[in-house]
């Protein structure tokens, strides 16, 4: 077979080696290694091949993803893959499945809030799934607002058992994924009733289906909630729905390690902290986070390399045309997605680092930093998985009419990837638990307490709230110290204003309410705050690898200067940067652009991404774009016969005038 | 049955007359007549069902679509509706297919390039379905770039015929609806050449397929290019491909009215001016923008009476829970959209008039306007698409993790939108078209040459390039001169800024490379003053109905404000307001939102849609919302059996721990 590379020009181009740079991008030499393997198992191995998901019905893809799983789980035990390569494995199979609530959610839960006795029963089931568990929280009539759960357990001393009961049809569980047609057991999360009284929410083991024949439990009604965005995507899962009917459960299948209630039906709270639980959040958050960086990085990887091979106008004279990456319009929004997916990828490094350092200090009843990290990580999973569902869209369309295409492989990950705009923590009501955190920050300003860890700039309030930038030149955007004071500027001052906004209400929570969508804006700039000092810092620091240093310091300067163009409103009003020092920003990202340009091809063969899992034609290590198209236009089963089914009832009689008579 | 309205009282709050609303958003008692006609007559025949689009297969769902079209064609003619009437049927089936093409591209193309005799021919054919006909203009590696188009067609002047011929692979004719399986014509592009002089792109009729067996013609290669975004959407559309291997037409099918190739081969254009072209582009440029406000008002009216029913929060006694559409943060996202759906049918209204306008002067070859009436149309169409589909997305956001069902309406809504950025100009490439002509319009300014229509406003440069806004209180953003003012100022200021920065270029044309996307944010803040000045006349003119007029005055300055809040950044850099006005804009907007919220539920109702055209279980108008999610669930596949087709193969010998033996 011929071997072509129609980006081989754009690869020669680059000024700085690749492979030096896929180690900073994997975050070490171990984790490159992991990934490389992990993600060629995958893309040889044809049980895991995806290229159909688009055709195949809702039950075929639905056996299709069992398939896999099963598949995956099996390979995960004859090679003997640790955690590490087993969790990677299961990301490259890219195909959302019961797997990925069973380990992500179902095993922490109990780990988290099941005692040591229950850990020891339960897991040792799980991790061998001889059970396969999912996570069910959310109600079909409560999503964000886990204290409005309706689902009750009621103890009955008679028995020892709780009740587990759906009073209403709102209360029915509804979106846990692997619930609707596959787990055998869950984890609930319902009011716990005792004598009378209603201790909140719970979390309770429940066995769902019997291991024998997997019908559901008398008392059990479950099933699938029904098709979702895509055609592909989470069509893959069984999100389901499940409800109650008076369902009795022994009492120690209580998650008790928090609290508990005792044979005679007395509520006892544990003395192990409850702050253990936000230790759980911080974990999930940061790896959505790194989730966002790689689903971004897809989509970019994908776009700028189609921007490479496309062409369009320019050419006055027949020739060839100008390529579409070539035009500033192209590169001032394909450039900055490129820079955010390596901002997220190194804040989100920064989080697992941020994440083992919570641990440690829990493990030793330090709970100080723990608001500070748990408020940060919020802010960061809502926006970068925010700016990462836009991103993915925005380089759609940067695709021009292909990326509509299922084939693009842009369609599939936009709708797999935006319920993590929903998920754990809707996007918004996370930023205002950021701003609520900032506004108490803000309200102890001079109190004695310095603000620590990502808030510490407020604690130079006095400085930041009547500094003004020193930036005189183009060049002075690219000095560090520069450019974070005027987004530690303009963060703080938004803050500021909002506390002086809210001081004017008597009643704060009503001037809370008032000034929500102010309040959004505030915690905005600090996470943006956040996202570009940790990349300042990144590239600071050491790096190795010949020009990788260089680069990385042009993305992170587009990261910042796009962003402060793009809130330029909040820059200016809180006159952290004056008009001019704007427009020098401007002048500045445009040859940041023009240096990046003959990167950015190898600036995304960094990620390592296999064609397999890039899933998208347009995006081909190759390049070989159009006779791909045409190869995967032909496959599809509109293209089994020449004529259509539907041509002797509908075509055939209404050009020849006989509708009238036709079957209709 | 039992009838609910769980909106009742939302309805009953309102503070105008929704009847009186209807006519206004529909633009007369005809048009809202003809729509509810048409609009009930689809809702309520059983062919239009289109619930189960989301789980058939590709082939069902084009059949299904060639079944509903021939159905609409055969009510067109048995009732006999008018042109207006079968039109409004046809968009109302709510499901892309060949009449889309047929009528809305093959038909107009021939009246618009064909000569009256070739009218005479083909439109007798056309206009009764005896041929069904695309438009084939695109190529695989030529979207954009008409000019760039390779197929030819070369005149052969010994047999009276062009040659038709696609050279290369990418020259293949690529996305046109309707070709991939059904059209028996299209009008295709190709140029032409005769006695080897390139004469550049023209219009050619073809016929593709046998009128007998509907088999392609020797010559012809053509099928579909494959799935596309979403579970429906576009899916049930056979967009093709089209290959010509040397086929030969009759010369009296290219389409001569501009131009023609005589029996010698001679080229010679006609005295038919080439700007009629353009008239044609006004037209469908214009229905574009008609629906972007008919798509945006679908997403808005399904996410404004979802969240009145939606309760999060709000309440710490376990009591009833706050309606999600009280919270600011959601009025703050969804009531700008409410308004941009009112803003943009305004602004499609007076296209339309505008349109007639240009067609009575280009009969009076008066050609003056036509520069001015076409940016402006390329620009509006730009604007209201972009808008649309991020608005349409939003929305969904809005409605929390139920929005990512497909039976909320919003996922197939979103997927079958978002072609329209792409198709008839990308987006960004028409906004660099209106950026030319601002361009242009300001280096004229002072030669005597009085700018006119939507540029008008720059002949008051002198003014508005030293003026400052005289707001001082926020009721003073109410005021329409002052509004006004401010868009002006800014837009003007913009303009004049590229003007500048271009002029410092030696070449022009690098200049307006290096600084397109400066352009592009002038251009945009052009089309957003058209926007709203004629939200602004609208609102300042006659208004019949009780309450009516309120009511749109609030949506329009919601409009405005909420579009200076979100471009603050143009309007602090341009000192077209201070940072104090924009605060006081800020709080007015929050107490227009106060005003709109008891009205919201009302607003949507405006716009009359059936809960068979929502298509949206979160949208009805009842809003009895839980039970009928239940009710859509029940009917997936998935749910046909209790225990899924997969466990004997896979789950059960998983937790019976024999995956091993298992067959994998």
């Amino acid at each position: 077979m011929e071997r072509v590379d129609h980006l081989a020009d754009e690869r020669n181009k680059a000024e700085f080696n690749v492979d030096d740079m896929k180690i900073v991008w994997a975050g070490s030499r171990h984790a490159f290694d992991v990934s490389n393997r992990m993600s060629r198992l995958v893309a040889n191995d044809p049980v895991f091949e995806k290229s159909k998901r688009a055709v195949m019905s809702r039950k075929e893809l639905f056996k299709n993803t069992l398939r896999k799983s099963v598949h995956a789980w099996k390979l995960i035990n004859e090679l003997r893959l640790s955690d590490e390569e087993g969790l990677k494995l299961r990301s490259f199979m890219d195909q959302p499945g019961f797997l990925d609530l069973h380990w992500g959610m179902f095993v922490p839960a109990i780990k988290g809030q099941g005692t040591e006795e229950q850990q020891q029963k339960w897991l040792s089931l799980a991790t061998k799934m001889q059970i396969i568990g999912c996570y069910a929280q959310t109600e079909l009539g409560h999503g964000s607002n886990v204290q409005g759960l309706e689902t009750t357990a009621t103890f009955d001393p008679k028995t020892d058992q709780f009740i587990i009961h759906s009073p209403t049809q709102t209360s029915s569980k509804w979106w846990p994924g692997g619930l609707g047609k596959v787990s055998t057991h869950a984890v609930i999360y319902a009011r716990l009733i005792t004598n009378g009284k209603d201790h909140g929410v719970h979390g309770f083991i429940v066995q769902l289906r019997s291991l024998d024949d997997h019908s559901p439990l008398p008392g059990i009604t479950v099933g699938d909630i029904g098709m979702k965005f895509g055609n592909g995507a989470y069509n893959s899962m069984d999100n389901g729905f499940l409800m109650f009917d008076h369902f009795r459960i022994p009492r120690d299948q209580m998650l008790m390690r928090l609290s508990k209630v005792t044979r005679e039906g007395k509520y006892v709270a544990s003395d192990v902290p409850r702050q253990l639980v936000y230790g759980t959040m911080v974990y999930v958050r940061q790896s959505i986070v790194s989730n966002a960086s790689t689903a971004l990085a897809r989509a970019v990887c994908i776009a700028t390399r189609y921007s490479a091979v496309r062409r369009q106008f320019g050419s006055h004279d027949g020739g060839i045309e100008t390529q579409v990456i070539d035009y500033k319009t192209q590169q001032n929004r394909l450039f900055p997605l490129l820079a955010s997916a390596y901002a997220f990828r190194f804040v989100g490094e920064w989080l697992k680092w941020l994440y083992t350092d919570v641990t440690k200090r829990l493990e030793a009843s330090d709970f100080a930093t723990l608001p500070e990290a748990h408020a940060c990580t919020a802010g960061l999973k809502s926006m970068t998985t925010s700016a990462t569902s836009d991103g993915i869209e925005e380089c759609r369309k940067l695709c021009g009419g292909h990326g509509y295409l299922w084939c693009s492989g842009l369609p599939e990950l936009f709708a797999v990837y935006v319920p993590a705009c929903t998920y754990e923590g809707d996007n918004v009501v996370l930023q205002l638990q950021v701003a609520r955190f900032l506004m108490k920050t803000v309200s102890q300003l001079g109190s004695g307490k310095a603000p620590s860890g990502t808030t510490a700039y407020m604690g130079r309030a006095k400085h930041l709230l009547q500094c003004s930038s020193g930036v005189r030149n183009a060049r002075d955007w690219l000095n560090p110290g520069m450019v974070l004071e005027a987004f530690e500027a303009r963060a703080l001052r938004m803050a500021v204003t909002c506390a002086n906004n809210l001081s004017k209400f008597e009643n704060q929570e009503q001037g809370f309410s008032e000034l929500l969508a102010d309040l959004v804006e505030a915690a905005t700039a600090h996470c943006q705050l956040i996202v570009v000092s940790k990349f300042i810092a990144k590239v600071e620091g050491d790096i190795e690898g010949k020009g990788v240093k260089k680069q990385l310091k042009n993305l992170c300067y587009i990261y910042a200067l796009y962003l402060l163009h793009k809130h330029l409103g909040d820059f200016l009003s809180t006159n952290s940067v004056t008009p001019e020092q704007a427009s020098l920003a401007n002048q500045q990202l445009r040859s940041l652009y023009s240096q990046v340009r003959p990167n950015a091809v190898a600036l995304v063969d960094a990620f390592d991404y296999t064609d397999q899992y890039l899933g998208s034609v347009l995006g081909r290590y190759d390049g070989n774009v159009y006779p791909k198209l045409f190869e995967e236009a032909l496959k599809d089963p509109l293209n089994d016969s020449v004529i259509p089914d539907g041509y002797r009832e509908y075509i055939r009689p209404l050009i020849k005038q006989r509708f009238r008579s036709a079957k209709l």
